[in-house]
């Protein structure tokens, strides 16, 4: 895998302008993946308030910096990717393109970061589309669900690649062998479902090098039940935005019934520890942040809200699925399954 | 409304033979109903074991027993409704439509009490299709979520009627005045989502007799921030089951937790009772179960595990739609929206 080899040294690209703590909680992110975790990093934006964050970690001497003239704005869509080639985000793409870095790390708008990605970046060789693979907190390993919002309308055929394309990030960054696939819908059965899926779960059963275990439903995400759940990009963060609101929901209802009654507040500061451990774990910007796959290089959006371990851990998911090749992983699956038939 | 004093003393019907725990958990059901609730209910099924179940609670006095030979099977699905014209469930939608019951419930299969109740009790003129609601444990008080599974393909006329729907069970079994209706979809901004969505938004915007407060995501279901929320069957199902998922996979992990340490441990013996309290009120049983909206009549689906405290519940949320005229209250918001325009 030349790929592999290729990125093997090249420090990530962290977007430091990007994200609603930048670019104060990305720089400190940065400090922490370098010293914490041995991820080379080179920060891209503007010089200045880059070095004075920098220089409060007293780290001016540890992190490059890559001078970028523009940013994208946390509201600016995808649009602005087209008019603003010299954002941060495209001066990282442009990194890893030539490259000069192994993959970018943006908690930019994902929209901004998904248009910018595939502007600058390309998608790879045989790739319908790029889609976003986000690490849900299952155990005793985490689920990969895609595509959680790049594209809101696909073909069955979509689905299949997504499968290769959540197969191949298990693969690399979580060392999984042969991992299983599920199809989210509404009924275990394989008719249940709307057109999209019926027809997705006969391409799936029939597609090689995948080992498709059928339908799941919403109360599997969590589960562990497969390896690998596809959905389309409307459906998936749907569910991933109400899994998310759900376990704040059950969060927030547990204190206001632990403030409720003066034997369960005892009980409550007793655990306290615990249970602020426990909702560190769920927090989503622990996953390490969102991977858009299918690109011609890594790229990880960090949640818009990540402060200084949500950066750094974004970082690290980004070397590691670099450095163990998922781009070429990616290319091998769909390259297989998509080859033309030859003629001679 | 006249529909509202036909039905104000009439009982439910509640379907003895369908649920996993039936009929032992329907019957205690229906002797809770009727003692702690004072909701009059008839029970339909086959009467040896529904008489026993009676006898047990010494209530063979209290609640009528009504014959029916056949009964759905939980694994049975829409198919099954058309080969046993006298299952409990056809029959007790018989009754509704001969003005004997108010309502019907049952805690089978939600696909075979769909088709059943389509078929035996037909949809209310101008409604396209029906669609199953139900109420989230939202504060202070319920959203309703539908279509939260009937309908797997819909177009975007039928999102709004579906608000319409939404708005009417708000109206009668909440007693909300001009319930806020929301869309779900994946970004707040109107021009956010697929296709259907996309079209939805533009009739929601300027349907009369709608306060529609535009586009609601995955995060929103559980925070109250509009009474309706309006989706396709697929998404809305996959939303509500990802929902029940993962607040169930919050506590598990929280009961981890707290086992894990003996300080811990101790305070959670301590709060032990309010957080079973707080799972109870969390539970969907508790909800009283989904609403089938859009028929000539009044159906509740229990959930298929239900015991006696989630079927009692779905008795009363029933007999509260019915005799507050839910059915009478569609057909004037579905009838003035959709009056055929006249020529004389």
């Amino acid at each position: 895998m030349p790929d592999t080899a290729d990125v093997s040294g090249a420090p990530v690209a962290l977007d430091a302008m990007g994200g609603d703590h930048a670019p104060g909680e990305i720089v400190a992110g940065a400090v922490q993946a370098v010293r914490e975790h041995g991820v080379p990093v080179v920060l891209v934006g503007a010089p200045r308030p880059i070095h004075e964050a920098l220089a409060r970690h007293g780290a001016t001497a540890e992190i490059p910096i890559i001078r970028a003239e523009e940013a994208l704005a946390m509201d600016e869509g995808a649009l602005a990717s087209l008019r603003r080639p010299r954002s941060s985000i495209a001066v990282a793409c442009h990194l890893v393109r030539r490259g000069d870095a192994c993959a970018v790390v943006s908690a930019g708008s994902t929209a901004g970061v998904v248009a910018t990605g595939k502007l600058r970046l390309k998608g790879q060789p045989g790739v319908l589309r790029p889609a976003i693979a986000v690490a849900l907190p299952t155990r005793p390993r985490p689920s990969i669900l895609l595509d959680a919002g790049a594209n809101a309308e696909v073909k069955p055929e979509m689905l299949v690649q997504f499968a290769h394309l959540g197969a191949a990030y298990a693969e690399t960054a979580l060392g999984i062998t042969g991992p299983r696939i599920g199809l989210l819908t509404i009924g275990s059965e394989p008719g249940k479902g709307n057109k999209l899926v019926k027809r997705a779960h006969e391409l799936l059963s029939a597609a090689p090098g995948l080992d498709f275990a059928g339908n799941v439903e919403g109360h599997d995400l969590l589960t562990g039940a497969v390896d690998v759940i596809v959905a389309d990009g409307f459906t998936g963060n749907v569910a991933l935005k109400t899994m998310e609101g759900s376990v704040r929901y059950a969060f927030a209802e547990l204190r206001e019934t632990i403030q409720e009654s003066r034997t369960a507040r005892l009980g409550g500061l007793l655990q306290r520890r615990r249970i602020m451990e426990l909702r560190r774990r769920l927090d989503p910007e622990a996953y390490g942040g969102a991977v858009l796959l299918g690109l011609n290089g890594t790229v990880v959006i960090a949640h818009g809200a990540s402060q200084a371990p949500g950066v750094s851990a974004a970082c690290e998911l980004a070397a590691a699925l670099a450095h163990r090749g998922v781009v070429a992983r990616i290319g091998e699956r769909i390259g297989h399954a998509h080859r033309p038939h030859r003629l001679w």
